[in-house]
């Protein structure tokens, strides 16, 4: 077998073994096969694609490029979720403690914030000493003790996809679904849950902002996943606002605690509680939505999972004075109060933008090496759809060191004031 | 201005400016560019193609990455021929004396036997003592005394050539209009002639085997050559059947010198003679096609083509006596009869198998290390639609050292003997 054999035939839309997807895998991953080679592979697949046969194949060969966690010992449901990412949406910090609640077992492992969008680890990581590096034997104690934990993906984890995804990263190969598809689900088959959700972002701030192609996606990633006998779930969502009213590390680690402690609902919880009802229902727990949303609903009010929250922090090293005390996290320096200029009805244009003004406040990276500033990120005091009136406080910007009137000019793009109340987008479009 | 940005673009099918084809170029030609972000661009203009201003400002980028040769100061016109390869193709043997004997400058570069095809310099070089090595300053020296002189590409013409053709060689992009034209256009360019004719073959054994692609690549280098305000000429040949007598190296300078001394005439020699004529048309010497021809003819008939070649041979340190004696080339040791095992017609059905028997006898390379027998080859005694009775000698394999049973069998399948006389292809098909 020969690395170029398989260009050739990729190129000319022939379909690939799985014999022949392994050898160009593995051959990369031992660096037998050179990037070069690779590239133009991955350049072929962006133009004639691959069927779920090949995305299957392409994402055992990922998955097998490193260590496969085996969570048959535990007594109950495992369950994993994955979200391709967007602006305030730190659903799993809810989801994980919901579902541990009732039972089933949450092994999370995540990622963090690039470009316009937040990252798990580094919200947890604004949380004091709190570790987010466990090696896979306290990962598995904690687990066991506490039913969830949240963790970076080890490096044992498909190891390939991240050398894949640095390549495809600086040759325009990034943007293609079977590409996209195995890199996500090779991780989550590595990772070893029975049960998987996929929430699967689209619009303007999502990273594929069409819907169809979100879809196709979303249908891509449960075929696959069904391939390996997972139960598959996959939720289209969207975002053209951000969820919630924060973006920023200890800004969603705050709101998440407010909707623990029964104090705050907003659109974050609610989907959180959705997600979270979704796997109730792979799981068995419950056997209708509306059941597993009540009993989704019944651990965030009777403090259940406020609990197994705390617990979670405190298994891994983190600082639970937070939970009662925020000034824990400490504070940003300045905030800065965007008010209305007039009358109207609140509509979110450019969330993308607002990811962007997020990361430039601090928050998030937008390159890899860029350094987080935990306290810092945006609360949205307003949604789109509710009524203002002039002088009301849109924004708050939290920043320790920022370009203040830099970020005003992207910010001011990316909403806008109209005379009439805009539609309402749900934020579930459609499940697969 | 970044690689990634050109790849993409050209991955979503937008129009390259000149300055991003010159970055790329550049940026690889020097090394600041990696072979990783080169190959996903080449794929990615597999897919998307060139247009023709794209195309010219490729070949431009890559043409202007070495030197260019400047032929302005030779007191004639200044003629240039490209073939893109065939079995027993060696016409511009026969071609360049004839138009230096017409008062042509034909300054010469050219390649060696890969694969099916044989190579220019191979066979010059089977002539002992014969240096295709010759430096700029001796090449103009030899081209200033006789008019023509015939080299291998030196290092200095258009080395990004060379960089990208491994590349492409080892990532399945070879197949490409646009980037085998700016290949071989970037060489013809820099090598300065301001007449260009290009022979582009088409069929079984040739390097594109459908005639409309054949076509779309004619038309593309002449296009492109225009841009650069060359004079060119494009003729698309029929490459079904071997072209002369003979394939192999020594085997087919004696067929040149039997045509030069006027003893032989074939198909190999009347295709040399048309293509010589266009040549004529091109640089005015001759103003119509049939003046041009005749005027070739008399350079062959008249003995003034047969002086210029022995004079070249002479300037580049070949032994001349090869002309009167060719016992000087040496002889192979073996020399095994092909016979007719039945009456009828001759009918070449896959040529490029032929020019592997060459190969595999020891007068090509399969693989660019491989080392050439100048004394080995075939002899074509009979071409197509030739009468055949049996026992006739159809050909002679010359070899030293060779597995001639296996070779046996794949020149077996490579012919027929038919009932009916097959229609005889013409061998130009086209002039563009």
């Amino acid at each position: 077998m020969r690395a170029y054999d398989i260009i050739f035939n990729k190129r000319n839309g022939k379909k690939l073994s799985q014999q022949e997807i392994s050898f160009i895998v593995n051959g990369y991953n031992n660096g037998e096969i050179a990037d070069y080679q690779m590239s133009a592979f991955l350049m072929a697949v962006y133009f004639q694609s691959l069927d779920d046969e090949e995305t299957f194949s392409l994402t055992k060969s990922m998955a097998e490029s490193g260590e496969s966690l085996d969570l048959s010992f535990l007594d109950g449901p495992t369950a994993d979720k994955h979200s391709t990412g967007g602006v305030g949406d730190g659903t799993s910090l809810l989801i994980a403690p919901i579902l541990a609640a009732c039972g089933v077992y949450v092994p999370m492992m995540s990622g963090r914030a690039l470009g316009h969008t937040g990252g798990t680890l580094d919200k947890l990581e604004s949380i004091p000493g709190f570790n987010v590096n466990l090696d896979k034997e306290e990962f598995i104690k904690v687990l066991k003790e506490n039913k969830f934990a949240m963790i970076g993906q080890t490096k044992e984890v498909a190891p390939v996809d991240k050398k894949m995804y640095a390549l495809r990263d600086v040759t325009a190969t990034v943007e293609s679904i079977p590409l996209i598809c195995s890199s996500i689900m090779s991780k989550k088959i590595a990772e070893g849950a029975a049960n998987i959700l996929l929430d699967v972002k689209t619009g303007k701030a999502a990273f594929i902002q069409k819907y169809e192609e979100s879809k196709l996606l979303a249908e891509k990633m449960v075929q696959v996943g069904k391939m390996f006998g997972r139960n598959m779930t996959a939720v289209i969502t969207d975002m053209n606002e951000p969820l919630g009213n924060a973006a920023g590390n200890s800004l969603e680690i705050i709101q998440t605690i407010e909707v623990l402690k029964n104090k705050l609902r907003n659109d974050f919880s609610e989907l959180s509680i959705e997600l979270a009802a979704y796997t109730l229902l792979q799981t068995k727990i419950s056997n209708t939505l509306e059941k597993a949303r009540s009993l989704a609903e019944e651990q965030i009010s009777s403090g259940k999972a406020l609990e197994k929250f705390i617990k979670m922090i405190e298994l891994q090293n983190g600082d639970t004075k937070v939970i009662d005390d925020y000034s824990v996290f400490g504070k940003a320096e300045n905030i800065y109060e965007v008010k209305a200029i007039k009358n109207g009805y609140l509509k979110y244009v450019d969330t993308r933008n607002i990811g962007v003004t997020s990361c430039l406040l601090g928050a998030g990276r937008l390159k890899t090496e860029d350094k987080i500033d935990p306290v810092s990120g945006i609360i949205f005091n307003k949604k789109t759809g509710d009524k203002i009136n002039k002088g009301d406080i849109l924004f708050e910007l939290h920043y320790n060191k920022a370009d203040i009137d830099g970020i005003l000019k992207i910010l001011k793009k990316s909403y806008d004031i109209i005379e009439h109340k805009p539609d309402v987008q749900k934020r579930v479009l459609e499940t697969i």
